[in-house]
């Protein structure tokens, strides 16, 4: 049995006066990239500088304005890379560059040359401030973790003196979750104190759910302590930098919005440490399917996931949110029938904006396919392969033949699993247009006689042999049936005649159905013809469907 | 740009009311398993029979007592398999087996078939109840979707007068997120009068996200609203079925259980249609994890991903919370150094509950290892490096060694990337334990002469010359010290001496560690011995220091 005992409930702190529940979220936060930092660094192959580049590259053309590129004081391929960047001139004027840095001199120092160039910067600080990392790591008080904080910023503000740049100022307090709020809010406030920030030299307070320890509303009632508790909320840019170690990243992050955060700082994918950062593009398309502007270029998730995956050496799971590879496939018949139904309905009103079931968004509008939506396997109903065979390949079945034909896949499908859909086309023919024996048409004439009554003319094969025959009815179908009813010796009835073009235009294809009953065997069947002369696509359509039912015989 | 103009805002009705965000989890819910319905339907390549034999069997180890089963009247495949199940005896006494229906009267029949002999069975009826499905799905209005869950209800009933075993009805409002409130509530109202439900004989009224909409606080509010709507909320067990359109399943789920919900609905690693349903694994070891028992049985992790990998064809994400290979691997120095001192700290204080940072739970707890807590690469700071030093070979390198080692480490992983800890062993023998020339100690012979006098006599080789040296000096380091400076020429000061036990017993061996600065290059360096002998791991140390002083000339 689990051993639960020996974990404890991580402390709560009652804050009855929020109101983020009461809120929706309305618009994008700033968004900071730290997939070459803090992504970089819980990589098991971490990313070259060719790499590095390649993502740096992607990330600005997703539009990110801050950009974390590494921590160059503690790593001299972090150094080389910045300095890559600034001596290729690869950083755009718009865009600010981020650096963290330990609050300890040399290695400021460091982190000021290695940022020698750079238009506009954001010097990353922190110390961690929680109660337990206070107790057994750095073995130090309050005041003494606090004035950690203080010396870090007199540091960069020694060093800021001669930068040229714009320089902004970020301050961390590491383990914010495990912190007493007082105390983290007392620590935040001292470093902007001492920084001298102001509403219009406003300092970034980042407020890390270092690892995640509570339910995601915890951390949102946090936040909002902190966003009403500030001294002066206008000097502070409330960041938050969630991640993700109970799955709930994503909606830590999104009720962190909700409570007063400006600004968050997350990954690609949700790449980091341990379970990982948070997942800024899950966050965003979260957004975007609701109408907001997530203020990111993400028109193209195959390009990102690409793009990701080669650099980072990281498979996307296939039900990530928007990316997966299943995630825009429906298994079940019943939502396959739904979201055919609801395009449908989209059509007839031609109605712009989207709502279609069990599909939030459309994957069109991401760079997906619509392609792989239904995938056919033994657990399909009709409604999906008949889905399949209109969005795939244009036939409109019948309702009454859905089943029948999804019959046919399901046994294909209990045998070897998912059917791919040119199987399901291939089937298709193989049991309805080709199916040519016994009797196969050749050729047909049809002459109308009076207003219902017309007679046909037909040459076909029959068992192999070339015959020819005529008779009359009140039109071409009922003529034929009598051919081929004598023909074939079999009675029976025309229950269900349908015909649509397979594509515009006047050289369109046309595809018929035709189901009859044999009379003497109660057995129903359809039958299809395609053919780009109307009444050649239903005779055909009679002739797959005799053909069928004396199969069936 | 994303064409973020073509969605709408999902519409959200306030309920200042609500008291969810006050309260904390407690305790588990009810969990019920539809891996092999809800799971298995969303598979590329659905379970074989015999694997989800393997799969039921799983379930039952890890403790599920209510296990979905399959939709048996839409698939021979799901028949067949409950048969199987009755048939060959698999269902525990306390297990209910519960199976989907639409209601319609032939499925529900033909459900009943398939339950014949069960001793206690769930049916669960569902149908569709949201705005836009009753509108472009159905093309039905309210009155006559309630009809359809209410005639559903009365053919469950219908077919129970004759079932032997013990039954319960579950009803879903399926798409429920999507449903005005009031009518959702009107329709489950509308089953539990129909059913007869008591306090005493309960029905299910599961409310699932079918496709998640909102962030997870808007289901929250939902769930809470009905939960206090209900009509008689004793006669109903009050389900929950989230699925993961956003990333916010689990949280989705945690904040409805505070919201009221007493039962869950989910799959091993989130497994389902499209982005999943709810992982109930990440919520049970959130539990966990917080000290509350999750009455399931998930000591083994390792063994639930095997199973589950095998039989579903799919593969746990790496980042997975507490399942995915890199979540109990630190690859940051001062994460590394931080773990390293939470470790030390609990065993000092034998504290018997779990408090370490970075690492919200233990590894082992759940059947994971240490041993890839920490992986070093060029990332990696020096606490890792003697992190893995210590936890992996029992070598405790003091505190001012650790940038020495890990400085030789940092340039491997520079090139190579990743460093196992193999290599770091080897490197750590190559770099001091074999370090064996120009000097190699052969034997020595230690004598008191005084309180503070020890002669030494040493017989060592020297650049393959072997040499025998006498000296005396106020302890057997200070002796051997004069001989090797005379023999090498150099300077140099003993800065730091250190041993401890490798391992326990009279028989363990020593690792000493002795720090050497050349007074007249100013370099510093280690070396290390190892014995059973605790002098000789001291002389061997001493031997390994001036080797590498003499290499660093």
């Amino acid at each position: 049995m689990l051993n639960y005992k020996r974990y404890r409930r991580v402390p709560v702190v009652p804050y009855p006066e929020r109101t983020w529940p009461d809120k929706e979220i309305e618009k994008a936060p700033v968004w900071c990239s730290v997939d070459l930092r803090d992504g970089n660094q819980a990589l098991t192959d971490p990313m070259t500088v060719e790499e590095k580049i390649e993502m740096f590259q992607l990330l600005l053309k997703l539009g990110f304005k801050e950009i974390e590129v590494g921590f160059p004081s503690a790593s001299q391929i972090e150094y080389d890379f910045l300095r890559k960047l600034v001596d290729d001139n690869l950083i755009p004027d718009d865009v600010w560059i981020q650096v963290l840095v330990q609050c300890r001199e040399h290695l400021v120092k460091r982190t000021f040359e290695a940022l020698d160039g750079v238009k506009n910067a954001i010097v990353h600080i922190y110390n961690s401030t929680s109660t337990l990392q206070r107790e057994v790591v750095f073995k130090k008080g309050k005041e003494e973790i606090r004035q950690i904080a203080i010396d870090g910023t007199k540091m960069v503000k020694e060093c800021a003196a001669d930068f040229k740049g714009n320089l902004r100022l970020e301050y961390s307090p590491e383990s914010f979750t495990g912190t007493e709020l007082e105390y983290a809010l007392e620590v935040c406030e001292a470093v902007c104190d001492e920084w001298g920030a102001t509403k219009d030299e406003p300092i970034i307070i980042n407020l890390p759910s270092t690892v995640e320890m509570t339910t995601p509303n915890v951390y949102a009632d946090q936040i909002e302590w902190m966003d009403r508790h500030f001294k002066d909320r206008k000097r502070v840019i409330l960041s938050i930098h969630p991640h993700n170690d109970r799955g709930t990243g994503v909606a830590s992050c999104e009720l962190a919005l909700l409570a007063g955060a400006d600004r968050v700082e997350g990954t690609l994918f949700g790449n980091g440490e341990r379970t990982g950062n948070l997942d800024i593009l899950t966050v965003s398309y979260n957004m975007f399917s609701q109408g907001i502007n997530p203020e990111l270029n993400l028109e193209n998730i195959t390009e990102i996931k690409d793009v990701y995956e080669r650099c980072c050496k990281m498979d996307v799971p296939e039900r990530h949110p928007y990316a997966g590879k299943l995630v825009f496939t429906a298994f079940s018949g019943s939502h396959q029938d739904a979201i055919n139904k609801g395009m449908q309905a989209m059509r007839e009103k031609k109605q712009e904006w989207w709502e279609v079931p069990y599909l939030p968004i459309d994957p069109s509008d991401i760079g997906r396919e619509y392609e792989p939506i239904v995938r056919i396997n033994s657990q399909s109903g009709k409604g999906g392969v008949a889905f399949v065979m209109d969005s795939e390949f244009g036939f409109k079945l019948p309702k009454k033949m859905h089943k029948e034909f999804a019959d046919v896949i399901q046994k294909i499908a209990e045998k070897q699993g998912e059917v791919a859909p040119s199987t399901i086309y291939e089937t298709f023919q193989k049991e309805y247009l080709r199916k040519l024996a016994p009797y196969e048409l050749i050729r047909a004439k049809a002459e109308d006689l009076a207003e219902s009554e017309t007679e046909v003319e037909v040459v076909f094969s029959s068992r192999g042999e070339l015959k020819q025959a005529k008779a009359v009815g009140n039109g071409p179908l009922a003529a034929l049936k009598r051919v081929l009813a004598e023909e074939s010796g079999m009675d029976f009835k025309l229950l269900d005649y349908s015909q649509h073009a397979l594509s515009q235009g006047s050289e369109a294809k046309a595809a018929a159905y035709i189901c009859l009953r044999n009379n003497k065997t109660g057995k129903e069947t359809y039958g299809v013809g395609v053919s780009s002369n109307i009444t050649r696509a239903g005779f055909r359509a009679m002739f797959s469907a005799v053909n069928r039912l004396e199969e069936q015989e």
